[in-house]
């Protein structure tokens, strides 16, 4: 339907010390894709990814490098127009025809647009890109991000080498449209308290004014036609129309309902109601607010009153979810490999494992297109953060100029998608490796770009903000002795949006990254230092050997090592995420760091090792968090032969429904097919999206004969709800002191 | 050198029941003003302060009411303008010419303009004045304010009676303007890091375009000439003028330097160079930040970790200052009655109680030119908020519209005045009493117009938040039996924003608005409760007839009641202002609730009684926000007998400059004239706006033989800052319970 005409441009690429320069040689350019992949490709240098192939493209950042294309088929007719149309150039670029300078920008996610009517067929085009935007000369780190909206993960992070990407990274080419054809097209709607209707509100300019007509049509998820309306256009260039669904099919996230997707057309029609010009997005009908949690308006209480904390909890239609998700970091180093592919499998992995929120990490870039699409689609909720992480990004008009034109074109470009339920400032600015404040311009810029631009959807400066919180990162603290477990059932937070527990990748990735002769064991340097198993954020993080061998003692091997250490992985992740669950409602979300990886590193916290394997924590993550779940608060992971052990028992729900009352049976298990049974609860009815403590108990451990055991939690009633948690057992010669010899009973 | 005329015009009013009706009588009205008062003095009614007067008003806020004028002198010239012009009519009006609405309002706070060229003598104009706005019909509460801008105070606070003003209460009449016109001029300016430079932006619309010129000057605080600039105007209607100031004087705050004043000039001429119209306001060159107080970023320092404090301290000029002072209440209940003679009076009796910052509370409405222009000249900082207080301001699109014109006409009108460093969205909203949260529409739109029109100035969503406090009100809680001082001994706000500490008026006050048959015993009825002496916030506030009698048992008359009363506030807000200092630098602020009043309360936390008469505490308030001071940490009201007397001594410096070394001396003065030295203090020096803590005092008290003892600290090399605390001994025979024993020593 729609009369564009779209070709694409065969690219070449060159480097040149300095803007004034030109190439002296030339490579074929892959478009989308980035400067350093086209100059390894031709210069045949190894995989990045493996060892310590990155520090070749140290010195690439600092280069110029022009695309150049010739411009052909450029036959138009008389009402025709022909544009240049790139979706975004990763950095500081400039568009040049035949020598001369059409456009300078500056910023990766702002659209050019060039219209080139008039250029002729082999005409040069040249898309002119800077090097890499540094505050400062050096030294290589993230501080040389803080004056530039490029995504500070790019110069260095604990789970990203040093590499910084430049290039086209998004879909490039011309585009012939109607002399009047739909410049920007923009739907909000309102639904009524009860939700029972939507009114729309659609903002249409014109490139210029035509005698003709506007048509938008909206579809209903089945694609049956709910309204199609049409409007004369005449001497102007705007529009404003309005129309109203009754009973609109709501979007929901995936564990709470259907995500209901419409269609909305928007046709500009010429006076004989030829279509000239089509749009077409999706439309999900949702309310998103962030809400306060039962009861917390009664803290503080205590005279000198301060504030309560501020609101986290999303509300999706008037209901209150539990938000359980991870924090997504960009799947690619380069942006211009990002592909549908990788999103398609990583948030399938996802939903597989009952998330349904991830966190876009304001250190890494903003996905594609598809990227959104697919989360629509899947019912997975999205928290999008501005290009700030961990910096002092100051009040400099350059800087905040650059800002501004970022910002709004991602809101622009984010606004239509349902499944962004929330904006954000940026990553940890409001603590003291970044020192911004709310005061800082550059976050109150960003704070009215989203109220003029996207007023339904909340806005957050930066996470975390006052009662919500981020970390620990660590199984154990050397320092304090203490477990994460412990750290997080000590605390009261709203949202844990960021925690950590860490593991090796798995055999076949450390086989692939790292050389045989450096494998074993691991040492601080070389390939396992230049992936991220030592020194980084920690002396020994994120191997963490001493944590594995306070546990377990020394590994004889790779494979012991990488088993151990998943193990510690995966049940740290279980206690964190269903402690947070278990302080329902007062915390309303849990997103671990992280749930992916841009490449592969020896060890991390992520859940899918790059590409897009899976490692053994993010089916223990999936198991915790799903939606109907037995679980136990225990608060330590090692137990000694003579103590008592005392896990709480509860009934986790998150789903829509209510749950009849049923049993659940606590029991060990030893690996070699010990039972103990522990307890029966009998437990009550659970309403919808909510929990129930159950008995807390208490037993005497006696010699398991066993370096592990498990608990379980079955759930007969309810099969899809067991549980089983691994622990560690120590006999009595081992155990450090005996405790006080207390009868098995229950607490209920 | 202005070429526009201005008229008054003679204006009566009537009032009617409906809109579509017409007032049957009329009454002489005095502009500005309000209705209640022209009908009360029509009326003949007694003055509405005095006894329970004011409840006659009560129906007068819900007619409208119609003010009339007629044109007269309306001879223009061919390029003459004629334009009818408000400041400001309280509260939805419409401006009516010969029956023929042309402009319809709500807000106080924009102005009104409409052209009326082409009207002719004897036209009737007409401002017609709606209803006082309700959300909801009834109860009469301060609910009701909130889906408007109107000041919530007048539906009734706890030292506001329920009474709504309406009507014109700014400066109001025609102007006959050049048809070219300056329209809007707006200044912005930057001053480099060290302050040794200014860059000055200027923004003029005209009415429309004219050949001639743009003249503008700056004049220094001594009237010399600091530039002269000019250029042509031609087909453009909007102008960006730059220039430049070397060496600027700075504004400072009256206690930090001189708060200097240039004048800035502006005029349109025409071809011949004949001026137009001009335009004068005055310009103070400083710098205003929020900035985070040293070592703040330490904390929070324990995972899972949350955000640190936002920033509270002022720093002026590069300079961090304590910010000392008093929430300002509008001075008066109707808005037309305030006067610059009330201003001047107030103003210079809160500089010489050497504060430094006054709120201007979102309860209250703002105030009349006159103020701001004085604070200017004074060197008094301003913390201004908007009008939401205490409510819930939902997020519907009818109030936005109006809070969104009437929060940019505030920012308009008071953008030039240095003395004003802080915006804030309003008051206690992030509180259980009003539920607004950082996701508030209301309070997002405040913050994205701060940012887009003043984005120099630091803005506030509400007071408190995270780090602030607000409270206690009462100097001992009879529920704990905790005194205030306490309170903030044990506290580690960041800033103290409001605080309490009530008394009796002073008996000419009482006399005045209490009928000589209520006046002694106090009663909760009758004008004693409706002068707030008793069941307002608290059952016994504010006269706290509880309290007094708990430390000195049943008054035997009103002079001895009044005179009880007077000293525990003084006392209590000494040891409340004293000890916010002391908690300096992570406390950076204190502010009292409340300076002022609007109407004469029978008992209050004010220090200044209606119209303008200083309470005995303002005395006692200026004593502890001197400059430099000698200051003692006591805590706690009664000594007994034999009890170890501790306070803890220090030295406050809140002055630009440093105080060398010197003694303090602290001894014991009962009334009958007996003293009892207790230390002397070798102080080192001390450096500017730095605090020192000295001994902590022990000491064990005999038997004092007075009811009263005051604590003495005596400073011989500096006797400026000498203090005196009076506190309350009991004898042996009352003392609760003697304490351990111990030596009287001093530990440094």
């Amino acid at each position: 339907m729609a009369t564009m005409k779209k070709t694409s441009l065969s690219w070449r690429v060159g480097r040149h010390p300095a803007r004034s320069a030109t190439p002296t040689a030339w490579m074929p350019a892959t478009v989308p894709g980035a400067v350093q992949l086209d100059w390894a490709h031709a210069e045949e240098w190894p995989p990045y990814w493996q060892g310590e192939n990155f520090r070749a493209y140290d010195g690439l950042e600092d280069f110029y490098w022009t695309y150049e294309a010739r411009l052909e088929f450029l036959d138009l007719a008389e009402d025709e127009r022909l544009f240049f149309v790139c979706g975004g150039v990763d950095y500081h670029s400039e568009v040049v025809l035949n020598g001369k300078v059409l456009l300078e920008q500056e910023g990766m996610y702002a659209p050019l647009e060039v219209e080139l009517t008039g250029a002729r067929n082999g005409d040069t085009l040249q898309v002119i890109v800077h090097p890499a935007p540094k505050s400062r000369p050096a030294p290589p780190d993230r501080d040389q991000a803080n004056s530039s909206c490029k995504p500070a993960v790019s110069y260095g992070w604990d789970f990203h080498p040093r590499l910084i990407p430049l290039g086209i990274w998004q879909e490039t080419g011309l585009e012939i449209r109607q002399a009047s054809h739909l410049r920007t097209v923009v739907l909000d709607y309102a639904l009524t308290d009860d939700f029972s209707s939507a009114t729309l509100s659609l903002q249409v300019a014109l490139s210029q004014p035509i005698k003709g007509g506007l048509r938008w049509t909206l579809l209903s998820p089945l694609g049956e036609i709910v309204f199609i309306e049409e409007q004369p256009t005449g001497p102007d260039q705007t529009f404003h129309l309005q129309s109203s669904v009754a009973k609109p099919q709501l979007w929901w996230p995936h564990d709470q309902g259907d995500p209901a997707l419409h269609i909305l057309r928007v046709e500009l029609l010429d006076a004989s109601g030829n279509t000239l010009d089509s749009h077409e997005q999706r439309v999900g009908f949702r309310r998103v607010r962030l809400v306060m949690a039962p009861d917390q308006w009664k803290w503080p209480n205590v005279f000198p009153l301060t504030r309560s904390h501020p609101p986290i909890t999303l509300e999706i239609n008037g209901r209150s979810i539990f938000a359980k998700g991870a924090n997504w970091v960009s799947p690619e180093i380069f942006p211009g490999l990002l592909a549908r592919e990788t999103y398609v499998t990583q948030l399938n992995l996802a939903k597989s494992a009952h998330m349904n929120l991830l966190r876009l990490w304001g250190g890494a870039p903003a996905q594609k297109k598809a990227f959104y699409d697919l989360c629509d689609e899947l019912g997975l909720m999205i928290w999008q953060e501005f290009p700030l992480a961990c910096n002092f990004y100051a009040d400099t008009p350059a800087y905040l100029r650059v800002l501004d034109s970022e910002s709004r074109a991602l809101i622009a470009k984010l606004k239509p998608h349902p499944s962004l339920v929330l904006w954000c400032g940026g990553n940890e600015l409001f603590n003291h490796w970044s020192r911004m404040t709310d005061q800082s311009l550059a976050l109150r810029l960003l704070g009215s770009n989203c109220y003029q631009l996207d007023p339904a959807r909340p806005f957050l400066p930066t996470s975390p903000v006052g009662g919500m919180a981020h970390g620990h990162y660590i199984f154990r603290d050397p320092k304090t002795g203490e477990e994460s477990w412990s750290m997080f059932q000590r605390s009261h937070n709203t949202a844990y949006c960021e925690f950590g527990s860490a593991s090796p990748a798995s055999i076949e990735v450390l086989r692939e990254i790292i050389p045989e002769s450096e494998l074993f064991p691991p040492k601080p340097v070389g390939s396992w230092l230049a992936h991220h198993a030592f020194g980084v954020w920690q002396p020994t993080s994120h191997l963490y050997l001493d944590v594995q061998e306070y546990y377990f003692g020394p590994p004889e091997n790779l494979e012991q090592l990488v088993e151990r250490g998943q193990l510690l992985q995966s049940e740290g992740y279980k206690g964190l995420y269903e402690e947070a669950r278990r302080q329902k409602p007062v915390a309303s979300m849990a997103l671990c760091w992280c749930l992916n990886e841009p490449w592969p590193t020896a060890a991390n916290n992520n859940l899918i090792a790059w590409p897009s394997r899976p490692k053994p924590a993010l089916a223990a993550v999936g198991a915790s968090c799903r939606p109907l779940l037995a679980s136990a608060r225990i608060r330590k992971f090692v137990w000694n032969e003579g103590e008592i052990f005392d896990p709480e028992l509860w009934w986790l729900n998150d789903a829509p429904h209510a749950i009849p009352p049923g049993k659940m049976e606590a029991r060990l298990e030893t690996a070699d097919g010990q039972r103990y049974p522990l307890l029966t609860w009998e437990a009550p009815p659970l309403e919808a999206n909510t929990n129930q403590a159950g008995p807390h108990l208490r037993w005497k451990i006696p010699n398991l004969g066993n370096e592990r055991f498990d608990l379980v939690l079955s759930t007969p009633d309810q099969p899809e709800a067991e549980s089983r948690y691994t622990l560690l057992f120590r006999a009595a010669q081992r155990a450090e002191t005996a405790t006080t010899t207390v009868m098995n009973t229950v607490v209920v």
